[in-house]
């Protein structure tokens, strides 16, 4: 593997993040076609899964595929659907030369399968380029497939002395405009978006993308609510019952209850807090009981992965450590 | 001013650095005195404020002084006390050609004075040279000239979700072992520290500096109660009084009663959050009421000054903004 394949996998996991939380079931990869250093194609998976990325970059780059390097973040699929051809066989039939694959497809239809289509037909194979990466890029679509469910997002917004609210439940704002703006960039990630039942009555959330440009975006709404809404919303009694979401990735939003009962039941992979340089003081705190037994428990669980300033707000990204002992 | 002006006086500026918290009632000044750019002598105010910077400089030097540059980071004394004789006169005495300061003194009886002796003497000076840095090491001294009290430090230690102990009071331990040792550092650096009698009736805690090397820097410890303890500490019952304490740096450690009590009187300048990478629910909170009444009212109080990672655990020092629209 060479710097260049390195870097030409740098923009086919740019184009793969494109598609996410708008693929399900598929998930979301990215394509590009490069000949004598020059892009001839790019894809990446469309809404709701079809046309996949191999198949967009091939449409674009026609015959000049011929002889060109594919790069593909998921090793191209080996099996032929109702919805259409197998990636693997188009890209034999386009003439590429080469195809370097980040990560191989754990889905036991294709799982190597692909690239050894792919190698029985003379083209040159290389996988496992940037794969932890790429890895990164298809979280949801590993979830489901590993644990049955959605990957779980929850979104904190608070004061440095965690409050989420003042006492009265006023809460605009707490953090500035960067960081609702990037709030509703993580919206448009993600095909669901749940909240519990005591923020849908009380605010009644639009829950959309207000981002130019992305306001069709939109997740579906979900509220978790053991008592019939008669809202036009998807319906959770509990949260184990995610797993039934058309979805992917699932945002959870608030507010502190929903919160505790996901942290409870360990279904959140992945921590979004926003965090405004303001003390509250007695308000309303970003957390109820979840069920922690002793102050040693709590530790090794999370593992911060980003941080980045958003105006006069942090924003710290935490991922669930997998392998903590005894979990 | 030349770089070379900027490169001695932060070696001076570090001097002044190690006198933190011991000098009360005087600043803790640097001094350092460099011949052909060779150190000749270093000094630091000495504990209980005496003797000054440049004496202790120039007493190392000795002969080495004449023709030397010496490096202040508050402009020379001008007053004899009966403690000692003023450092212009020792200065002009030594034979130094120049004399570089990054503050003129506050002090009235200084004031400009000390340069002009200097200056009258046929010794060159400069002043303002890392003025800002200067005045952050003079914070203390500064505070009790202008408000006529210390300069008041919170120390938070809490979760993510801003818990400070889980709700049946454990709170050994919350951050880990760097993140404590450089809470004793901070310790070092202050004259006193303060707790809420619940803290010291039920921990009973040392409150001393548990460093190699630093054992001797506990700070006077003094606990805010308007009942009479009976122990041997420094007692006061409201934290208005702190301008009788005999110190220039306080600390406030806990409980959060105190640290409520002392937000609510708009008595922090500086917050110390040391943050565990760990979620608590429904845990004691760090602060109570502060006194807020909207939240529009919590911006724009606090600015970030530092933020360094310690361990697993993050620190963020923030300091009061004190030119807030309305304060």
């Amino acid at each position: 593997m060479s710097s260049a394949d390195q870097r030409w996998m740098g923009a086919a996991l740019a184009l793969a993040s494109r598609g996410q939380g708008r693929t399900h079931p598929n998930p979301s990869v990215g394509c590009i076609l490069v000949r004598d250093g020059i892009t001839v194609g790019r894809g990446w998976t469309q809404p709701g899964g079809r046309p996949h990325a191999e198949a967009m970059a091939l449409a674009e780059a026609g015959s000049a595929a011929k002889g060109a390097t594919a790069y593909v973040t998921l090793e191209p699929c080996a099996h032929v659907s109702s919805r259409g051809p197998a990636c693997a066989d188009l890209l034999v039939a386009s003439g590429v030369d080469r195809v370097v694959a980040a990560v191989t497809d754990p889905d036991l239809r294709t799982n190597g399968k692909g690239l050894g289509r792919l190698a029985a037909a003379g083209v040159q194979t290389v996988s496992g380029v940037r794969e932890r990466e790429a890895r990164a890029t298809l979280a949801g679509f590993l979830t489901r497939l590993v644990l049955g469910r959605p990957q779980v997002t929850l979104k904190l917004a608070t004061s440095l002395d965690g409050c989420i609210a003042r006492a009265d439940g006023e809460s605009r704002w707490i953090t500035g405009p960067q960081a609702r703006a990037h709030a509703h960039l993580e919206r448009s990630r993600h095909e669901a978006i749940l909240v519990g039942r005591g923020t849908w009555e009380i605010d009644r959330p639009a829950l959309d993308v207000r981002l130019p440009g992305l306001e069709d975006r939109a997740p579906q709404r979900v509220v978790l609510s053991t008592r019939e809404t008669g809202d036009d919303v998807f319906q959770l009694s509990a949260p184990m019952e995610i797993a039934r979401l058309p979805a992917d990735h699932l945002l959870v939003e608030g507010g502190a209850g929903v919160a505790s009962a996901f942290l409870s039941a360990d279904l959140v992979d992945r921590l979004l807090l926003y965090r405004a340089p303001i003390l509250i003081g007695d308000g309303r705190h970003a957390l109820g009981d979840i069920g922690l037994g002793a102050l040693a428990d709590a530790h090794d669980r999370w593992a911060m992965i980003d941080s980045r300033q958003l105006g006069s707000d942090r924003l710290e990204v935490y991922e669930r450590v997998r392998c903590s002992p005894g979990s």
